[in-house]
């Protein structure tokens, strides 16, 4: 009922990162596309194929390396029902493969509504919206796309959140609440002040009053914070606000970010976050310039790389 | 560019309401779950037929006195791909029958995956995330999920709204931005005060400014504002502010609120908004306890009550 699995998997592996599996289409390697597009034609159905075909490769070369993929949703529903079919795929060949999955989703709604999108991502019962308990659990309705946890929106308060922390209760799951966004524009609203403190810093007191009802084995409950490497000051100032909330930390790369920015997301354990790095990973054949049939390995050099990067500002991570 | 589509519908129909399509499986008739589950499984599968066949019957019911659906993403999730093709086909269907679709998913995120959202439901282009212009478009790879509106949750900026109103732009569409939504918890964050001014309408205020990049024929712009029935103060309030938004209204019913509570939200032409009603029509034939096999004509008596309600208070809809 917490982040424990996925902190066991980062002390494991001594890699405090995750793989973002944003497979847009001008990602995926040439060779991928012809051979999907010969088999399946050139439309959504070939482009999921190579989706999934991409997907498989990469976690292949990084599961031994990196703890956890990050699947992003919408570069799955772009591809319609059968860009769904590859997530599901993809998520169900990267926990075989031994990886921690957070479905990158940012779902946010109220009540029954709330119910049915964790029935979908963190195994309630798809037929009662409840959560499901292992013991009653007959397999047919529940686990759709079988994550370990979900990023969640709360523009819409507690309404919109505590649904989601019912079913982790009974099904070991975690959800990560949008807190400060890596994005230029998130300061539009997530900065403005309210009562001399702002938006971002009023949402991280309710992720902390949520995650009491989460507690966790290692010091973190299981509602994480999402807060970018591209706003270091504000890591500092969240993580000694919220000791106990685990962070995962999107915008380390491309985006800008770098592993001084965002080391002190960590406490003296080395735990108390996860980096993401999407393009950064699974594009890397392109900045290496290497073959493109070997962008697998490109992935697996870059995350290997990154690892270090972190590792270097953390020093060892300890259960 | 806008809502002109759904106005003119609005106005055709003399009726300013949407039916929310939110096929939780114990709102499914036994009938067509018995059916569907002797056919194909008592698993996902069966569940996504029974949702379909469902909807199906609800739109054939609907399509001559409701203008619009309204599928809720969340509950097509949870059956896992298969619902997600029950979704498609229901958003395929409804078109089919002339409704227009408002695609419930209350997605944001920013760049590139927004742009991918907009792909999913909006018909840009998969291929390279950006916008389809009629032309260009193959058809190969645009509109996955056919959809004619999109439900966009805001917090993360402009950076999350702008390439969905790029998108709409090219391809005739419009989004609603959550602004006050109708549960009990959206004070929570949407009431506190930001320089004397609440979080909503600070939101209204940037959701009026990203409104003028999409101009509309009959004084309302492509950017919508969701704000709850239940909240009669703020869409007064609301509709003073921001004369040219277009309204979505959910919480008629179900949630508490009446059709005077949400009469603020139309001009003098009764236009502006659009009112939500989910569990109310298309589960009305367990209120109104006749036998299941009619539950599509319970549905239409409700919608049709519905309709009378909201038209006592606004009058004639002229264009």
């Amino acid at each position: 009922m917490s982040f424990n699995k996925l902190i066991e998997k980062i002390a494991q592996t001594q890699n405090p990162s995750v793989a973002g599996l944003d497979p847009a289409l001008d990602l995926i390697p040439e060779f991928i596309k012809i051979n999907a597009f010969d088999k399946h034609g050139e439309n959504l159905k070939g482009a999921a194929k190579a989706v999934y075909k991409f997907n498989k490769g990469l976690i292949d070369a990084l599961c031994e390396v990196v703890p956890a993929v990050k699947p992003q949703l919408a570069f799955y529903e772009a591809l319609g029902v059968e860009g769904v079919k590859a997530f599901y795929k993809t998520v169900v060949y990267a926990k075989k493969r031994g990886m921690y999955v957070i479905a990158d989703a940012k779902r946010g709604d109220i009540g029954s509504t709330a119910e049915a999108y964790a029935a979908a991502f963190l195994g309630a019962e798809a037929r009662t919206g409840l959560p499901a308990s292992p013991e009653s659990d007959t397999g047919n309705f529940t686990a759709p796309f079988p994550a370990d946890s979900l990023t969640v929106n709360a523009y819409l308060g507690s309404d919109g959140v505590m649904p989601f922390i019912n079913v982790c209760k009974v099904n070991d799951k975690g959800i990560f609440v949008l807190v400060k966004t890596s994005n230029p524009s998130s300061g539009e609203l997530q900065d403005r002040q309210i009562d001399g403190v702002p938006v971002y810093e009023h949402m991280a007191n309710m992720v902390a009053e949520w995650g009491k009802q989460l507690p966790g084995k290692y010091g973190y409950n299981g509602v994480g914070a999402v807060v970018g490497a591209t706003y270091p000051e504000q890591i500092k100032q969240l993580r000694e606000k919220l000791p106990e909330t685990f962070f995962l930390v999107p915008g380390y790369g491309a985006q800008g970010g770098t592993a001084s920015d965002l080391a002190a997301a960590f406490d003296k354990n080395g735990l108390g976050g996860i980096v993401n790095s999407s393009r950064g990973i699974i594009a890397a054949y392109k900045k290496e310039k290497c073959d493109e049939r070997d962008y697998a390995g490109a992935a697996q050099r870059e995350a290997i790389r990154m690892r270090d990067d972190i590792m270097k500002h953390i020093g060892e991570i300890k259960l």
